[in-house]
């Protein structure tokens, strides 16, 4: 009884995504029967998920705890923070909670998957959901989308402060700096446990202010006075668009779009008023031709050389409406996302060779959305926290996210650097990990969702490395007689035309396999099938050192 | 008869690799029916060449014109110098110049392809190769390889001017400053054209010298004066070796030695004399057990976190001899080259969780082989080339290279910024581009070499993507009635067991299709098979999104 009754006043803390990992960002809190989520995202396949369009979360613990939740909460729009909703609403429909641009970009996505019957509830920041036991509130921070929240749990054992994706931008474009004085508020009423962004953390110094973007944008329009102007960025920084719309303004610039997620965002964002867009300066991508290249600016999805993307397209003369030409500067406002360097460098590299100036990496046209150590320091003074847990970022980020909090004074046994699925268990007194949930990576391949597995991956990356060969025979159910073939296939492999040769010996070494069995009467096709598959591999490998996958068929007749 | 005089007396010059691209370098040059070589590298596949293993150039040019071959001249013995030796020497078995240790690292090369025939010369600086029409100087240089030089072509219309890779190390690890007294000899006598490494013609300022990496080891060894040291960098970077040797012996360390080309370069590189390894220094990689923490340091393979580098094997605990523990430092004294930093960070990340203090993308312990900005200057001053053509990098780094030509006061039109393949005609008077020679990626795979073309990638990719789906009919020949099948075997694109519903409705379309044949006596296989293909795809595409490669096999009996 006393133990039920102890457990019973403790919260649990799990992340399901984010920990060790960049992306897919998921966070349960758990108190008294009582369940809310904080953030569904996704993250992008690594190299080795081969064919696999995106990742989300393993949400097997709330499916089972389902009737607990109380809803879905959502710091911003993000995809590493929204994109798991489709997939996971299907299997718990509860509802969603967000700012106003989440919630806008959470139903275009949700009107994609043709998806009608979610509750969507737009809060304010500062506002208090009454959620039974806990409190959820937002707490407005900054960060590279508008309408960016941390999200305060109130419990009667102390506040569970997460940052979400944070940075601390004292001239934010929208005149919102993050809400520190709410923040001081929380911290004296008493912060249990913070969960706080990592990205970040190790990097010294503080993020600049998205504001200074606006001078470099400035300072290249006006070298490029007489230029065609074509800015890439990420669709989502809308603050970054803004200042792009706002320095076209400045040069007199129409401003067009291109780009499937860049036209739904400039849409949105307009609609919601998150995008102040000056009367007849947008024009159609149709119309770009009748202006002179010093009255228009192109805004361009593309900033991390993805090769399906307008500014990919453009630079592989494969868009239909934009060919870039000689003079025509190039404004990629964005770094690279670790693994996209070499994407990016392609499209670099054919920009230039069109004639075009690209200005690249460089930091006076991006800023990070993520808050570095400086900010960190000041966001743990701020909280005050009792303790601690890094959040968002892959494990060396983690730690030093945990050196920078025992260095502010937190003793180390306060600190808790979890891996997914780790249960911490805690109350205003005490705080340990006991246990753990199932997680892991649910792959989403086209319409399926989870049933690629290992099996599928492993034999996907045989085949991308050494292609397959297939070998067919017809035999006689009666006398064990090969009736036709054995015929040969094979894909990826070889180009069959030049190894006419190698081919004929891969049937040589087939025909004695089914002479021998002949000859000794075996009928087992299993083990006729094995043998075919070991000579014919060995056979293959000295000739080529390759491994094809070798699928031997038996067809009884 | 004017016009074959005149062609006679111009110098041809082409790139046969290494130009628009990073690797694969080789560079010809002809004149008066006489060809000499400078260096025969490979390039790493790209991530869209599934399954290749080495990327070497198109030398169909050569082989047509072997007989006026005269040698192959070494630069210096890095993979993209001398890795396309072995293949090139097997369709063209000419003389290789270079200085000691690149003889005597190419010598292992060749080893390891059996090769026994090919006529090795060692040359030093300063010596001049007399090859009928042109002579042939190598000039010290310095790089991040011992050893490496320029190569000057006597030609009596001036002198052609390679730098090779190269960087300015005015306080080198072994003493020996880059020759700019000869090169100040040349420049007086006339170099008609330069080729010069622009590898980081896009970074203002000037390269570290190799020294200062010295000074951050002796610092980290310092911090670390009770833990185990393991540094991880290129085997072939045998300063940086010598001065972790030379740290480890200040700091009464033994060394040890793991990853087979590490080891292999330590052999070859001590043999040589470029190692100057103190006596009872090596031990065994057995024996480390043997030692205090505090009194070893491993050198490994693994810097740019190759999965089956020694580091890598270290940090998923699948090195047979080497556990990483709490305490450990690590140090990666490397940069990341572009596409690799993915996997560092996965093997940062590894090593971090097993307690170890990782230090890496630190710029005290890595410095660049490649000049910056201000050594390009200095050189383009002491050589004074008439014609200047920039080599080795992608384009926009030799764009970068040309427009710092240009900025130094050389003409534009005596600029020739080249693609791979173009032929360059020059004498002492006038420089242009005349036409092209074939060229291209040669993919080797295995033994194959040059046997996987673009349809052999393209199915690999598609295979990567969705896998495969096989169908199998057996149908007489007399009749056309089905007498087996069809069956159907599936790879790479669903969890077959958990998708038996799928495979049903794919039988049944085959199965209408078949009958629709029957019916209606179509016996021409080839519309059949195009018919089960265009239904089956359809099929598959509307229930998962997904286009796997289908393979009809109809069995005539």
């Amino acid at each position: 009884m006393q133990l039920f009754k102890k457990n019973a006043n403790k919260i649990k803390i799990m992340a399901l995504g984010g920990l060790n990992e960049v992306g897919k960002n998921m966070t349960v809190v758990e108190y008294k029967d009582e369940i809310i989520v904080i953030d569904a995202g996704l993250s992008f396949p690594d190299d080795d998920m081969l064919g696999v369009d995106i990742v989300i979360p393993d949400v097997t613990y709330l499916i089972k705890n389902k009737d607990k939740i109380k809803g879905i909460f959502i710091t911003h729009g993000h995809e590493d923070h929204i994109g798991a909703l489709p997939y996971i609403l299907k299997k718990i429909n509860v509802p969603v909670y967000g700012t106003k641009l989440s919630i806008g970009l959470i139903q275009v996505k949700l009107k994609e998957h043709k998806m009608n019957n979610v509750k969507l509830n737009v809060v304010t920041p500062r506002q208090i959901i009454k959620m039974g036991n806990m409190d959820v509130e937002f707490i407005k921070n900054n960060h590279s989308i508008p309408d960016a929240c941390s999200i305060a749990v109130h419990t009667d054992q102390g506040i569970i402060f997460h940052t979400g994706d944070f940075k601390i931008d004292l001239t934010p474009i929208d005149g919102e700096v993050m809400d520190m004085h709410r923040i001081c508020e929380l911290s004296k009423k008493g912060v249990l446990l913070m969960l706080a962004d990592s990205t970040n953390a190790e990097r010294p110094g503080s993020t600049l202010s998205e504001k200074t973007v606006g001078a470099g944008l400035d300072d290249l329009f006006r070298k490029a006075m007489n230029n065609r102007i074509i800015v890439a960025t990420f669709a989502s920084n809308i603050h970054r668009l803004q200042q792009i719309i706002n320095t076209a303004e400045k040069f007199n610039r129409k401003v067009a779009v291109s780009g499937r997620s860049m036209i739904n965002v400039v849409n949105v964002a307009s609609e919601l008023g998150y995008l102040d867009i000056p009367e007849n300066m947008l024009i159609d991508l149709n119309d770009l031709g009748r202006y002179e290249d010093n009255e228009v600016v192109l805004i361009t999805t593309g900033s991390q050389g993805e090769p399906m993307s307008a500014l990919a397209r453009m630079a592989s003369s494969e868009h239909k409406k934009v060919e870039i030409k000689n003079g025509d500067l190039i404004i990629i406002s964005a770094h690279p996302i670790p693994g996209n360097e070499k994407l990016i460098s392609k499209v670099v590299n054919c920009l230039f060779e069109k004639g075009a100036e690209v200005v690249y990496d460089d930091s006076d046209i991006h800023v990070s959305g993520h808050a570095k150590q400086e900010e960190l320091k000041l966001l743990h003074r701020l909280v005050r926290p009792k303790f601690f847990m890094p959040a968002h970022g892959e494990y060396r980020m983690l730690k030093k996210h945990a050196e920078l909090a025992e260095e502010l004074g937190m003793p180390s046994q306060n600190i808790f650097v979890n891996k997914t699925g780790d249960v911490l268990e805690i109350d205003r007194n005490s705080a340990k990990v006991v246990g753990t949930v199932p997680t892991g990576n649910v792959l989403v391949d086209g319409l399926g969702v989870g049933d690629v597995g290992n099996i599928v991956l492993r034999d996907r990356k045989h085949l991308s490395e050494d292609g397959l060969m297939i070998v067919v025979v017809t035999i006689s159910k009666e006398d064990g007689k090969v009736l036709a073939g054995p015929d040969i296939i094979s894909r990826g492999f070889v180009y069959v035309r030049e190894s006419e040769d190698l081919m004929d010996g891969a049937k040589n070494v087939i025909k004695d396999v089914l002479r021998e069995c002949e000859d000794r009467n075996i009928k087992e096709w299993a083990y006729l099938k094995n043998n075919i598959k070991e000579n014919l591999k060995e056979y293959l490998y000295q000739r080529t050192k390759r491994n094809p996958m070798i699928l031997p068929i038996i067809m009884e007749v």
